[in-house]
């Protein structure tokens, strides 16, 4: 992509792992929005995946993607192999710092490690001008916000809203696992995240108790829950205290498959807790 | 940088700690010779010594530097503030691999680290075609030119030879601390090495037996020896047996100063041990 920067054409580059849904496309659209030229890459990282999860089984429907993609006008496509990403004898990682502790990263040992090294390279490779991520995997953009400002890489991130079905189900190459019964249920995450809103809206709440509120519901929707946590959507840190903007980030599983959720809740105007 | 290449333009970096000896210069000329333009760093990275190391009585003769690199014509001199470097929240890092537990690593733990993550900052930063550095950190050197392939930098890496003092010390920003009697016995160190050397010439040795030898002179000559060790100079896996081509590494206190030396041993053809 070099070539096209000498030229001063700005390039978006749009990683993924593939299985796109509308999700995906928004971010596509963006950068064929702000940029001359568009870049996706579909590589399955196996570094982000716990020897427990789902490399194996984690969609990758090629042609449909391809197609996709071409719809959408994109320039460039990179379908990377492993050897192309991890040469022979690899062993150089990038480590996020306390961003990648909680929340997600405390049930999935290693996988921000994964995420932050795939995307150094690709940046490396790509060398975009923007690059644009789902708001869905809000802890990953964070901290490969951070990445980029540490590293000092010489791109504009650009974090977009999630996607989500008309029913509220925040869009998910993994809602492609469920079963129609577990579907139903997974709407659990999105009704607590509006149900978070309206009582945070009526006049803010006590963040511990609203956050028992919010893993009952869960349960009660027959999500077995990983976590419900209040956090600064700068820094993750945990927040004990109602603040005028919080991260309210959901995880847990619904039969087998994980999915999370979250919201920017705005707490009541004039009234702390 | 990254105006310099769009003008077609190649650039040579030399990231240093300062200090500068005619090891440095000898990086600055070859960058001199093989790019259009030379930019030098100096920075003496916190984040590479560890908490009883030198870092604050590490030599930084600013004004003798700067005389140095102008003399040489550099072209570019960065000088950064460790807040330029490390922003406010810098909390991501590079970790390289096994290639940095033995040698150095086992008695410097996280120095390394330090070294990959500030390097990778300033390539990013200098956007360079070829990087120099000195043969005399060879562990260093090799640890980068992994970082590069692993995380794809578009630069190639150039290591040079070890620049030595005419009675063969090798040059070292650090031997500015030695006394007139340490600087003598620090000449133990090339004396080994060109011990072994001859030892391997003449026909090959077990290589455990000569590592008994050279510790052996080392501490004769009043080096607090830190370790004596032959390995693959690609890998640095330590070697047990001799092989046509291996690295050996040296060391050791010579009173409260650190001082490392190495050679690349060719051994004797024709035999093994």
């Amino acid at each position: 992509m070099a070539q096209e920067r000498r030229k001063g054409r700005t390039l978006g580059f749009i990683p993924t792992m593939g299985a796109l849904h509308p999700g995906h496309l928004s971010l596509v659209r963006a950068a064929r929005r702000e940029n001359d030229r568009v870049a996706v890459s579909i590589f399955v990282n196996p570094l982000q995946f716990g020897p427990s999860e789902d490399f194996r089984r984690y969609p990758r429907p090629a042609a449909r993607d391809r197609r996709l993609l071409e719809q959408e006008k994109t320039d460039y496509l990179f379908l990377p192999s492993p050897r192309a990403v991890y040469p022979a004898g690899f062993q150089t990682t990038v480590e996020p710092g306390a961003m990648a502790e909680g929340l997600c990263g405390r049930f999935r040992p290693g996988h921000f490690k994964g995420v932050t090294t795939v995307v150094a390279r690709l940046f490396l490779l790509a060398a975009p001008d923007r690059a644009y991520f789902g708001a869905k995997d809000f802890q990953q953009a964070k901290i490969l916000g951070r990445m980029v400002r540490d590293l000092g890489f010489n791109l504009k991130m650009r974090i977009l809203p999630i996607v989500r079905e008309a029913d509220g189900l925040a869009m998910s190459s993994r809602n492609a696992y469920l079963t129609a019964e577990e579907r139903r249920r997974a709407l659990g995450f999105s009704q607590a995240l509006a149900l978070a809103r309206r009582r945070m809206g009526e006049g803010g709440q006590n963040l511990a108790a609203l956050k028992r509120v919010l893993v009952s519901y869960l349960i009660r929707q027959g999500i077995q829950v990983q976590y419900v946590e209040w956090a600064d959507p700068e820094t993750l840190e945990p927040l004990k205290a109602s603040r005028p903007r919080m991260l309210l980030a959901l995880a847990g599983y619904v039969g087998k498959t994980r999915l999370i959720d979250n919201a920017i809740i705005t707490a009541f105007r004039g009234r702390k807790k």
